[in-house]
């Protein structure tokens, strides 16, 4: 298997197995198994019915790989690559029951991925003449945050925080319990290690205006319109990153990014991109 | 908490301590723990920010009670009820920081569920008024199909078999690997235990024509045009359940349930429902 | 490994794992460790002490290779043959250390897997002259089931329901709290999703004839004698399957089996099987 | 629960429910949540099919605690103690659901540790005239071992070693590799720590005399008739402890234990006991 | 139990359950359960033996706890507090069988958290006159990072990055196969998130010229003299924080945070700190 | 990778994997995904930067192969040499990404097992004159007793009990409750296995006289004068094994074994050892 930059290899390993043996569970594939001789031999590929973005191939290996070491797996293309319906992505030869047993599981897997790579593409190109960045949020699939974040990774966007544990986020309640933007800034500052980042949300432009840009290294400007976002741009002035968030859509993200902001998040992203249509078509008995 | 039928006590605490671990590492919620002071309480409400079903009621609380047993809460929408934007749906009591740190995991849960049972919801109402009942698939998110497949019964739908091991659905490589309907059926009347299920997926009429009723408890029609569906549910007249997949969506379902069929399954269901909006709204410092 | 169908690898790895972690502690086997030199080979085989049927040939396997991965596992015998006292059922050539910790693993899994196995087909010979089939229960060893359940088709018999989850079983509190057999069958009907089989438990033939057939597709006739059971057969004239419990032993069984029904289980076979005397003999010094 | 000796809490709790997944897997009891209201209530007693002595009443106890912690259990008798037909063991109170639930994986750990009690009381009771000493071996059911050794001590006998780590015990391969009896006891010597006891295996009386006292604390006089039994004893002289094994069982344990060995160990009390019979009575609805 | 800041309950209960399994295996403490009857109650108090800083109380608690959730535990220090030798830290009341069992787990955590505290406020101490900061490293114990990082903040300290995945620290062989330090921090800023700080490792006056502060968050100036170190931190000038590693002890520190350093990295703090010296005191027979 | 004795293979997988994860999270190595080429090559020596004594080899090599396969390992020390600043340990070749994303987990384990073999080694030629062996306590790491206490024979000392669960250690508050020595010694007899031994604590040397003998296989001598210590060791006479704790340093522990005690233990190898300075020295860019 390939080293993934991104999603180590225990993680693969771990998520594949559970989702194997959630599908199997103590019994195995009985359909298969009933009617599959043991010695059958199959070649099977992974194709597109939709265009998109791919996401996932090595974690459609893993599957395979997992219920049988004996298939071999030979992927035609890559994450990251745009495919169209039709293509071929992947080649998986072996015993036809373990390709049968892992099917579904592999392409569980890589259609999630894909739908997720192929939905963020788009917020991407629609930017694509700005320098802003499609940054995702902690909107993920409980138990599937690894994944999906690296297919944002593989759609060409970027990464927010990986959770509460790698970036401060200070956001409306806190700001409230510190009694202000200042006090929550500098408790941050005071507690958070050196090599975490700060990041404050503020709904207006009057907020904004009480940020120490010397602790803040971002501004998250929460539901502000173009206009109110240019504003805030032009005060922030590079002394902070500066994130838009709040009524993004696919028809109101240029607007968004032609205001200056160095992000955009979307929660779409990873809570509600459909899946992208995948298929095994099976193509020979060997 | 209740007990859920369908989602047993150990499947929620495992899933939602799995997600909190993932959101919170080995640290924590570094940006509440230096902003929220201890002692710190507060009342919050999860609230609909759009009209939907709600589903994971019980998930939500599991999530704020693992992570502080203090924490009070109590529902008032119920998994299956219908609900309007600014509908509160539970309201937690208890410490700041445990409320602030579960918030996002409990979301995730409730938001995906809530998101399923809607979409079942929706298609439900458009078969009202046939016979038909929606059901979903195994193209469901891997690790969380308990879940799901609870989602879709809190908006009326039905569960398919939940997994490889439950019940045996012969498809068409079965077929192709047996040399036939007929030697597949017997494969697996003669492996599959006595009280499992079998259904066989079949295309065309004529394939239909070949499957023996002594042994099929369900067919499943595949990608049939309605005049073929309608044609199959009077040639199967009652000797098996008839289900029909492939080309259903919101438009086209009524259509298909009108031809009489027993059952609908719809992938989307669960690999391609919006989330649904919900948030956490902060009422008053205690 | 060769597959085996009805115990998917993971079940397996995961037991083995479990067992020799049980036996071996965190220090190992420190009387092989302290005698046995590093660099030691040895060939032994499994050997039969006893006449009776073979289960677990992979699950033996599983042990040694844990261990060491550079042990040759050789299988003289596979699952479900017949084997008399002195048989060689499978020969593994190795690291003498590797082989002499893993023994005792090996050898429990087998000699319990094989008790079954042998008990069962004890059975099914018993009713050969029958279309009857045997069939075990829920009576399992708590973590072994899925073992249990293979051995006993290694023997010959068949798989009742897994669990609570993959058949309905309404027993006389199930029927008492709703009210009557009717009503039982109709809320079983209601639930349960369309690829569950429904079977429900009457003691006398009056409770038999309240059982809607449309809805059961099996009856468990508890603790009836063989005219009742003649009768009960009669009655169900194939409508349903039919089950008998109770009072089965190897001396009653053909009786029972003789009265027409399809399926006889037996609690025994799991949770009373004698282990089958199985050793490992070290025949040459490599 | 009250605190048991020889089965620590969490080593009970993560058995059980081990073997509550295994038997509710994702969904839990289909039949009981279709067919028991929820708020149904119930009066269950453990009670005794068989005569036998008692053993994983806290075992049952955690099973109902973990299904539903709301349900109440009464312990009417203790492990160890012997019981009647007819006999309560326990009484559960609580909700109906949970129960019956978890009524199969509470009576299979008690039916089968009940069994491993009477089968050793029986053993026990035979050799009671004598000074011998009744104990296990590692030929217990794998995942099993601390329960089944600890269901030996309840009907009083006593444990051989837990596994390979924590004594040891000389066969004649370790022997063999060696170079002698000798030797072999030398490198146990030199290797295992202090606290560690040594025991050997001999077949003969000759192998017995090459045994040093100073090192063995333990000889296993493996196969010998109770003439050599007797001699091998007079020749110890109470310089270590004696073991008998091989070739005993209730016929013949009482002659072995009259020779004078300390120990007689019985592989039958864990692989071979056959279930005791328990079932679940339910007394009134509350 | 205390909510801990940094140290979520999910983090103490996973690791103490651990510890307690490895010191109870499957058969508990035989020398209590022995020696002690299950009615015995006792009060203990854990008493310093030697002068330092706590750390670890919560974990302490959560030993006793799972062991018997019957043991009352008071504290009378809490986490961060300086202790003389003789000083009570905390007091358990409850069942003598049970914290007799859980002592030695409770004062392994304990011990070596507290010798990291005691060590880390001695280094702490001896820079109070300036205005650097002790930090920690990864050279932590393998599967206690979260609980040793913890006792450096207890301690005085704060915390360097908690893994390779939260923050990015570019060293030679980074700079090496990028070409350089400019094509490194570039590659760097290129794939990191926006929430993700970066640090470069430089040995030389010459490299740290070569740094771009619009990518560097911090710089770690390795293995350098207090003159290099004093003519890094000016030629920085607070365009970045400065962080010293190498040739730290504690006679060393004082003059290298006279530098004018921001952060001063001292790997023993967790690799080699000695335990503090703990004991659990008897009081009374209750 | 060569089999270890004294820590099985599954031990070091499960403890190497656990690291990892701690130290990869789930997003992996940041900074060398970043900036080396996925197909960079490279060849790493472990490099002794202090004179020691090497233990966890194989610990190392698990570190590496887990992250990736295809790295190669070859060992140039074993556990137990002797080796100098300088001294290469262990040459790895393969994938760059893959070496420097492991290399902290390989010497956080090395490092800490090679500083407790070293500290044992310190002990053991101190007292090489006499007959004494070292031994080590259950005051280890939390999770890692296995390889501390295996690190402790790579430096020539030996091992006390593993657990509470392997041997029977009475000491003050046992006596206490038992109403005396001896009734404590028959306890322990009465509920102890066969094969378990028995070590009693005492404080006096009139608390020796009342030790029996024929059950006390041990005496810990507890913070007993050299003086006292040789009386004792006369009045035991070879009857039971002695053995020192408390008080026990480098400078004092020659004449501790000068008193003729058979064993010394000793808290500070497991609890205070400083680590062994090891590095990664990176050759040459194959």
């Amino acid at each position: 298997m390939t080293q993934i930059a991104g999603l180590p290899h225990a993680t693969i390993s771990k998520a594949v197995a559970d989702a194997l043996s959630e599908d199997l569970g103590l019994v195995g594939d009985i359909t298969t198994n009933a009617t599959i001789p043991e010695t059958a031999r199959i070649r099977a590929t992974i194709t597109a019915r939709q265009a998109g973005i791919v996401s996932g191939i090595e974690v459609a290996h893993a599957a395979f790989s997992q219920i049988n070491a004996g298939t071999k797996f030979h992927a035609a293309k890559h994450d990251g690559h745009a495919i169209a319906p039709g293509d071929g992505l992947a080649t998986i030869t072996g015993p036809a029951r373990a390709i049968l047993t892992a099917e579904r599981v592999a392409l569980n897997f890589m259609g999630r991925m894909s739908g997720i790579a192929t939905l963020t593409r788009d917020y991407v190109n629609a930017i694509a003449h700005t320098k802003a960045t499609i940054v995702d949020t902690r909107k993920t699939t409980p138990g599937l945050r690894a994944f999906e974040k690296y297919a944002v990774k593989c759609g060409g966007g970027g990464n927010h925080r990986f959770g509460l544990f790698d970036a401060v986020l200070i956001k409306d309640n806190h700001i409230a319990a510190c009694g202000g933007i200042e006090q929550a800034l500098k408790a941050a500052h005071k507690r958070a290690g050196h090599l975490v980042k700060i990041e404050i949300e503020v709904d207006t432009l009057k907020q904004l205006r009480e940020v120490d840009f010397a602790i803040a290294d971002c501004v998250l400007l929460d539901n502000m319109s173009p206009e109110q976002l240019r504003e805030a741009v032009n005060y922030v002035n590079g002394h902070a990153l500066t994130e838009a968030s709040g009524g993004v859509n696919i028809g109101t993200v240029a607007g968004i990014a032609q205001t200056g902001v160095d992000l955009i998040s979307v929660g779409a992203l990873t809570h509600s991109a459909p899946v992208l249509d995948l298929g095994l078509d099976f193509n020979t008995q060997e």
